[in-house]
């Protein structure tokens, strides 16, 4: 079965990381893949939240949010709204758990990262397009702190999906919005899994599908680490000057 | 391995499912399992939210909270914060998606299904044994409105996770806040998955695990359904007047 | 006159009070009057709001609320619709006061206790039920807290009301919907008042009937004072571990 | 006993009330009581609530609020903390249930007043001063609506407490703070209770008591009703033009 | 040309400035300019914000609103919708700015100065009658801190605009609704410029407009400091206690 | 004088505006002044708000924000705080106001435009290069509508300052925070002034400093005129599918 835009069922969209693109900030990276777009800042201060004060853990944290036409129509702001819509607490809480199973919060001092994922453009997996790009910004704001080690395993995210009976990898909106089932993974880059989230959106799904549908999101993950690696290749890009010394 | 109270590591805690506790509603429940306690109360109202008007299809909602008190420690009201938290948003809406997945929405017609499910003990297992136990109180809901048909198949629910290296069934909250991976299952009673929800706290978990705590889910929703089964044999709790006839 | 529900003009409903329900609270108590059912609970918290610091005085605080379905037909939560009503404001002050009549604030030294009373059925008289029972809640706490004496009189709370041009005591939904005039009264278990609030909702009333509806409080503070005393009579309920000891 | 303002225990402060201070308004009166002076407004729309459409009864609702500056020190405006308090919700409550006791609202038919009652300066009891200045603006809010016979009969209120173990009338705010026992009372001006609500801050109150202040309260609410009497004589003040004619 | 109300073009509306209203405060004035009328008070209070603390420079801030009735039709309250406008922030940032603009913040001290100016009666002209009486209240508010000296310069302020072709001095509500270009102009004592905020409603207007909206503004502006002064004459109104001091 | 960038004090910054960047929406576009980067969408909606309905005339609004890490240092999410700040809202009614100067309301139909300009990248100047950059986005959107001559005008803006005592053109940040004035001005491309906002910032500015600001403004409009008519050239960019038609 050939998809609309082309692909094979076990395909992934075009994936492309631009790291330094919001250059304020302590690692930033605008990832695409296929037509969603998504800004992801990595933001680094000194302390850590009150509750975990003294622990000599850092902490690690992510906010997801959307601008108001990434739709085909707009949709209302949360600050205008004056509250913080279901979906996004969620997505924002599923970001901040899956980053923080790839770095040691020991290593990382009473430091705190706030990684910011801002949907510029959404055709579908935005959710997991935040979680494999906020990996690159991530990164390079432990080496800005002068804590690379801290990194012990890399992450990314794909979605995978029931469609018209098929399994089928990295899912455009159009797709997304007709599968039976929709299921979000997080690997790391030594093959485990960090989030599984599966839902029937019609049909209850069975064991073997569900076999299936691992198998998809592993194999792509593995793709999407291969991307990473390479984005992360070459020298940090220039931002704000580091802590105790020159640039 | 023994757990600390007592049940091997494949064995629920004790549930009972007690029909028609909140008089008002047109289907309750209140459920135990183990020391923790859930009302759950379905109100049926004519008519569906606006988006959906003249779809012919019924609506099903879900709305879950915790008493100040049903904790260890006193937790500040979301009314009082004047914000429901992240976690409250992401568990009502698993609530409501578990349960629209075991109802014919056509054949409910154009009303309108409001699960409450209120915790007042708290001993882990709060938002699955409210998914188990509203699903009692939405039969009853849906037999008040003269529309048992609408019940396609049951829906049951319950939590898996790794705990010191080991699989186990139907965490308490001693065992929940140790363990290495928590994983929150959705069955129908049909052997069809409706959620998976998969969390490494700590390590990432690998496949051969992952197929473990699937097995032990799966038994539990069968065990479960079978209670509920038995808790709706008998006739309906007196409840409000049924639209347009006699009690 | 014979009521709805068979009771004489001066007949108090069936007054029930179990302790110990919310098994993690340092006091609890399920009050039931008539259909009417609250769950109070009294947490004890060392320290004192940051205004009373250091005045070697303790606080009582409350909180009331109803869940969405204790009512004939759903109420939206007050979390959810992001502000809580001015019913609910009043109420929780109300039970607060009246609480803070029957200690001794010195003798509790600088602690707090929060009750919470929330509504689980409602059937008229949800705010006085709530008094009486979190008294009962509270005189716990104070004993799992070592300081029994801080407790200086009980308080124990009825409403009144004239339905129909009579008198009549503690009124049922369908009584108080009607009353021309409704009135909550606060008794200590010495005779005294601590809160009169009447309210005519549509004729005024005169001081012959204000002195009526007074007689009848008076007299059904006492009966409830009488059950609150039974209640209390037996060892303290399991709890969590007191402070500094064994259990 | 002497008062520190001079006053007997029976003694009312000064009251005076000017009608038409707020122009706009369709009735407004600025009433003083001593150093405390609140500003009611009545604003009249046609239509009532969509509750109560179509019912042919007309509805009073009421607002009360006060200046930052209006207290010794400055308090936070209640918008800009984006909530409005437990006090200010119960005060306005009571102000809109005692200028209901007033009004046929068949009579006033299916149009709103909203009384405002903004306190500007604070020695005490704004909250009785506002009821009985709302009544002033109600009576000229109802004349230019030309229905001045909904008004059926007049509303004052006074506040009384126990100083110093002696009933007083009227209690200035140095009064207030040190009392055992504080009560409001609002009265028709045919002799009957509207509302009574006392409140032990100390010492529970007995029998004999709450007699003496029933007695106190019930005497000057006559003569505020007669200062009412005075202020409305004369011609009703320039507003905005009449519905339907000229002004 | 005359105007609605007699006026010529460049003629400022009759002007009152009463000191000390609002005697709590530790500085008042409450100005009426025409059918204008708005209550502003000047609170001392010791200390400064967080963020400007240890740097020995006092803060001085201000928050603006406007009672229901103060205009033509009712306007809900801010408090009541939880949020406060747009329009407001705008307004109370503004005065807050103008007043800044006065004084010297290093010989205020480590103090804070909060002005809340209050809408009584609104007919055009508000936020600029706010500005001028808020100067007089803080001139007290700094006299009765023994720091006259930190009041460098006066400031008041006024509105302009084209109305029909024709440019007027402070506009009328009646004006102001069908201006083509509306101007609010802040002026020192000393002839310079603290805010120009000119907006063109319809057409947008020319360099030479601008010029002559500019000359009105400055004259109207020295007319208005001629008032302050003669306010400002004589002595403290009674306040509050000095600090370290009789009265 | 040189600046910091090099620029001569009559110098714009690099300006450049790229279309269709946000390729849902009916009109797009990315603006970048140096270093300043905002992205703006034009929303096209049949109908207007209700208060609008039936006039024929159209409306247009904007909002303004920014990303958190648009800025040096973090900032928190309005979303998160559940509270839109002055600045934003002062700045959104600003940019509304500026774009309903440049069109016939009546040309525009009973459609609405939404204008969303969200900061990118800050580095002074954010509120003019989100009203330039807007209209922009304003004419696709009325072309994709079909009624590219609502657009009676064009509309474009910039700041200008005193630096240093210099007038300055479109500040940079750090001249921005050291400016002892700083004024926004919009000017249509036919010469008219649509806003001009000037504050002093420290020292209140003389009338020949005004004309000096005022003069180097419309220089700086002029020529963000020339690169907006330049940017516009060409064909519309692909957007959605135009109403009844063909794309």
């Amino acid at each position: 079965m050939i998809r609309a835009d082309g692909r094979r069922p076990d395909e992934l969209r075009q994936v492309t990381i631009l790291r330094g693109w919001q250059e304020h900030a302590e690692g930033s990276a605008l990832i695409s893949a296929g037509r969603t777009r998504v800004l992801c800042a990595a933001s680094v201060t000194t302390g850590v939240p009150r509750w975990r004060k003294g622990s000599g853990l850092g902490w690690v944290t992510a906010e997801y949010s959307m601008l108001p036409r990434a739709t085909d129509t707009r949709n209302d702001r949360e600050s205008v709204r004056g509250r913080i819509s279901g979906r996004t607490h969620e997505i924002s809480r599923l970001i901040g758990r899956s980053l923080r199973a790839c770095i040691d919060l020991k290593a990382l001092g009473e430091n705190t990262i706030a990684i910011d994922c801002d949907v510029l453009l959404a055709d579908g997996g935005t959710r997991t397009a935040a979680i494999t790009g906020a990996y690159v910004a991530l990164v390079d704001a432990a080496r800005w702190l002068g804590r690379p080690d801290a990194i012990i395993t890399s992450v990314s995210a794909v979605s995978v999906g029931v469609v018209k009976g098929e399994a089928m990898l990295d899912l455009a909106y159009s797709e997304d919005s007709t599968a039976d089932t929709d299921m979000n993974v997080v690997c790391t880059g030594a093959d485990g899994f960090v989030e599984v989230q599966g839902t029937a959106e019609g049909t209850p799904f069975d064991r073997t599908m569900l076999d299936s549908l691992l198998d998809l999101a592993v194999r792509g993950c593995a793709q999407l680490t291969a991307i990473q690696t390479e984005a992360l290749r070459g020298p940090v890009p220039a931002g704000p000057p580091r802590p105790g010394g020159a640039r």
